[in-house]
């Protein structure tokens, strides 16, 4: 079969407009659960545009078509997506809606896909309209579903599911929290949408998703803690079955928007942030009363119970082992010359799998030799594949999936053999400054991540340099390595902070970095998880970071002299407990590269 | 004439708001320009309930009346305010539209002076009402001041000239950029409503309120740079007229509302922060279309012109020159005994005098001895004046309203002659650091004040302290003490941040504090300035701040071996630079101490 161009398919898409009487069609990165990650069926937009980057919107029109992308996306979309056929706009400084407004036709009909957009989004765009006289409308069917002719279907793989022993918590107990929860709020039910949420709900994990453990599914709770799970079922296993138990129905995925209607009368809690427009309009038509609130399992979710923190513990020491044997190869292979991107990364993923526990790999490897690694998402492809070349800065951004924890690590090294440049060493020595004054940092109940921030910048700004990406993320529990609320980064920009407290149990990325375009990338990133700090006079209650990842930390590009005692002292401990954690999972050379690795600076 | 009770003041209000037909009423500390310091006039919760308080409201109903206060008057409530006669409530906890929802009868009619409330706090009372079924009504005329017979009248006193020379821009420069503002935003016109805007815009001053130079009056600008001012005829001078020209027609006060009529058809810029919901609804009762935007004074007032810059270097100079001499006074006197908190003020004031061109202090001085200071904004009355104790802590802080520019100081000193005592010395030690971290930052363009806090604080929270006030407000230039909309503090709690990012020529204070109940309190403030900082191979835009205030800081209390090397290079710069500042201005005993506190640590 001849391979359609992206032409062709615009094509395809405007005419199907037409027939539908459609002055213009909206096209997300998104699916229904209004995920971060989306399957390959959902990927509407690549499939269109061929833009692959993880986030950015189309708006076609009979005459015009435009690509809206954010500032990470700039040089990416005018590689992949034909300027002939689209727009380049960015986002936030140009507005979708303005655009739709300003270019279609007064009074134009213009389409979305309800199942795919926030209600929030939709009611924005058709305010928009509406001063032109234009007007929004959900489409019944995807229209760019209409002309993929190939389009995938979604993941039919098996539910799993997560052992008590693995959750800490049964789906039960959780369950019961959310119907108090729905008690408390004068509420009937709650639907779970987010992917995540449910999986943590009812202790369920999946492979639908690349890298993140979820499987394709609705749930609604009801306030007594029974739920119904609606769900393909061919992914429903005896096992799955037996694990849910009587008080969880187990429902087809086509049922679920029949399944809302059967709430009428009742008050039903909907998160905006993560429900599809969909949802809220469903409820509506059937005379329920969805009621915005943020899903009941996010904070639950987001704070670690013990065992899901000891998991944490024993993840990172099993990965980092497997990132200690990448980085002594690593260092004695590279700087001969001969090894790439991919023959690194397929290494890496290589010692992760001799764990004999990995599940996946918690995003793809980001595996940047020098120019590459200014590129913060850098996603290497055999176009891109660069050699890793003698003399030059390497970063390496990977985690791993393990039934009891999601890990997430960052090390930049200098691949010799000679000597790094000084301006390199003062920037990884900035960025590490600000690793371990965020490591080291202490603070009161009710702070957020960004009252934290600029503790990890402060000695880049001391010498005019910043990054432009935040400072940590939540992760979770063998699930999305990126989970929220809480996030450590400025208030506004490029994934911008939240006000959320941070609370003990929850688990952050700390990874300040610096990238100098066309030359290279620095980032040093480790997991950390909120403590409570017992501190002897302490006027209320106080929170400090436990560091979770434990790998070595390249000393070659280190300039100790720009390090303060308290600093030293810091990266001392942390090698000591490193080559405690790491040593006895290692042996000969490795083991021997560690120690050299670990010695006192 | 009998002192009538605050029994009797209520009951007099409830006769005449039964006469009225309402079954309650809210008395806020507020007047028709929303400002932050009111009037005697306008005192109408200080007459009716005894609080002193600067933020508090009461409302009254037929059988109950209740007080809301913040955190920082939990105690002052209690003390002033009659608990038979008001229960005690605690905001934002407690909601007052709760209170009133839950207590008033159903179908109650709760009247509000819509001359004293700014329109999203009325229209939130009013949903909070329309709930039980009763309803919030504008009143014509103010109940309280039916009955209070003593009611001070509104300050006759002279509107003044705020020279072009001291201002640095005309307002007829000022008034052509709103002009030009409001041609950009296609409108015709903006009502300026707080008086420090009208005060900034049309370069005129006065002293109708305390500590604020002032004059009460409310402006209208045109999108030709022309201006109506509405001020009390007495006010006007020739020398006001005069400097007013032709463009700014000089209107009576009374005529404000009719004149808002005239603007039937036009669309108008109103700041609903600062505007009195009775503006809009005078606009929109007369046809014309209130648009919210933030009055278009601010950003222009805050960003400091060079000549206000160096107008505010030169007032700070003087102003240090008085609190040397007051500091060289007090560690000679005090010591010994017999001085008081009333006193010491009195003599810093004296001081202040001796500069010849004070025109009124900026704020009610705080001086606290001992215990008093644990409380940050206690205010010495006769009946709280407390002896300045040998071998306590005294905290000062002060300011004064020059022509060129408003002071604002903090010094906190050990009162000898015995050595302070360890604690005491390593609290004023982690504050002095956090003053110094947050004096050395350097930020990119676009930070705000918010992402900057933590840099003060992050030495007590190591020790598990912490302190419950912002670290910096911005200040105006013979104008407010507190000046929007910069700030430097968390993002919620008592005094939160905002989101302004900080600009050049901005100025704010850098006031970071520890506060020990019933023990001492200690607080080290300078004001600053924001300014573009050349950095060498910056990428960007950064900031620092350019110390404006130099006056010795105690080092008895300074235990030395807590500074790292960075900081007692930023004290002796500091000092050095307090020298060449003051020695000028001084002689004899005040020259010996003052070179005796700048000795380099």
């Amino acid at each position: 079969m001849l391979m359609q161009t992206h032409e062709a398919r615009l094509d395809a898409l405007r005419k199907e407009l037409s027939r539908r009487g459609l002055d213009g069609f909206v096209i997300p990165i998104s699916d229904e659960y209004m995920s971060e990650y989306v399957g390959a069926y959902a990927q509407r937009l690549a499939w269109l545009t061929g833009f692959g980057g993880s986030a950015g919107t189309a708006a076609v029109l009979a005459q015009k078509a435009a690509m809206f992308v954010d500032g990470r996306y700039t040089l990416q979309v005018r590689e992949q997506v034909d300027g002939k056929l689209y727009e380049y706009q960015s986002v936030p400084d140009n507005s979708i809606a303005q655009w739709i407004a300003d270019n279609a036709p007064e009074g134009a009909t213009i389409g979305y896909d309800a199942w795919l957009h926030s209600k929030g989004w939709a009611d924005a765009l058709a305010r928009a309209l509406a001063e032109k006289g234009g007007k929004l409308v959900a489409v019944d069917g995807n229209p760019v579903d209409a002309v993929w002719q190939d389009q995938p279907e979604p993941s039919p793989a098996p539910a799993l599911v997560q052992t008590d022993t693995n959750a800490g918590l049964s789906s039960r107990e959780k369950r019961a929290a959310v119907g108090e929860w729905l008690k408390e709020k004068k509420l009937d039910a709650a639907v779970i949408s987010a992917l995540d949420s449910v999986a943590w709900l009812l202790n369920i994990r999946g492979s639908d998703v690349e890298h993140t453990p979820v499987a394709l599914a609705y749930c609604i709770v009801h306030d007594d803690g029974t739920a119904h799970l609606f769900i393909d079922e061919q992914k429903v296993t005896p096992e799955l079955v037996a694990h849910l138990g009587n008080a969880v129905h187990i429902r087809p995925r086509d049922a679920f928007e029949g399944a809302l209607a059967e709430l009428a009368g009742k008050r039903v809690a909907v998160d905006p942030e993560r429900a599809v427009a969909a949802i809220f309009a469903a409820l509506e038509k059937a005379g329920a009363k969805p009621v915005a609130l943020t899903d009941p399992t996010i904070l639950p979710k987001a704070v670690k119970n013990p065992v899901e923190q000891q998991g944490h513990r024993d993840a990172q020491a099993r990965d980092g082992a497997a990132e200690a044997r990448f980085l002594c190869w690593l260092g004695e292979a590279a700087p001969s010359g001969g090894e790439t991107e991919l023959s690194a990364a397929a290494r890496l993923h290589a010692e992760r799998e001799k764990t004999g526990c990995l599940k996946d790999l918690s995003f793809d490897t980001i595996s940047a030799a020098g120019p590459n690694g200014a590129s913060p998402h850098y996603k290497v492809t055999d176009d891109s594949n660069r050699a890793i070349e003698p003399n030059s800065v390497y970063l390496v951004d990977s985690g791993g999936q393990y039934p009891d924890g999601t890990t997430d690590i960052t090390r930049t090294v200098w691949i010799g053999p000679d000597a790094p440049p000084a301006e390199v060493k003062d920037r990884y020595t900035r960025v590490l400054k600000g690793h371990i004054a965020l490591a080291l940092a202490v603070f009161p109940h009710g702070t957020s991540g960004g009252q934290l921030d600029a503790f990890a910048r402060q000695f880049l700004w001391a010498a005019g340099l910043d990054y432009a990406h935040g400072t940590g993320h939540g992760v979770g529990s063998y699930l999305s390595v990126h989970e929220g609320p809480q996030r450590i980064a400025k208030a506004a920009g490029p994934q911008p902070g939240t006000g959320q407290p941070l609370l003990p149990g929850m688990i952050l990325s700390n990874e300040p970095g610096y990238y100098k375009a066309g030359e290279y990338g620095i980032r040093i990133e480790n997991l950390v998880l909120v403590e409570e700090r017992a501190i002897p006079g302490a006027e209320g209650v106080f929170y400090g970071f436990e560091t979770l990842t434990y790998v070595p930390i390249d000393r070659t590009l280190v300039n100790a002299d720009m390090l303060t005692p308290t600093e030293r002292d810091w990266w001392n401990a942390y090698h000591a407990q490193t080559r405690a954690i790491l040593a006895p999972q290692l042996s000969g050379d490795d083991l021997a590269w560690l120690e050299a690795a670990c010695a006192p600076l």
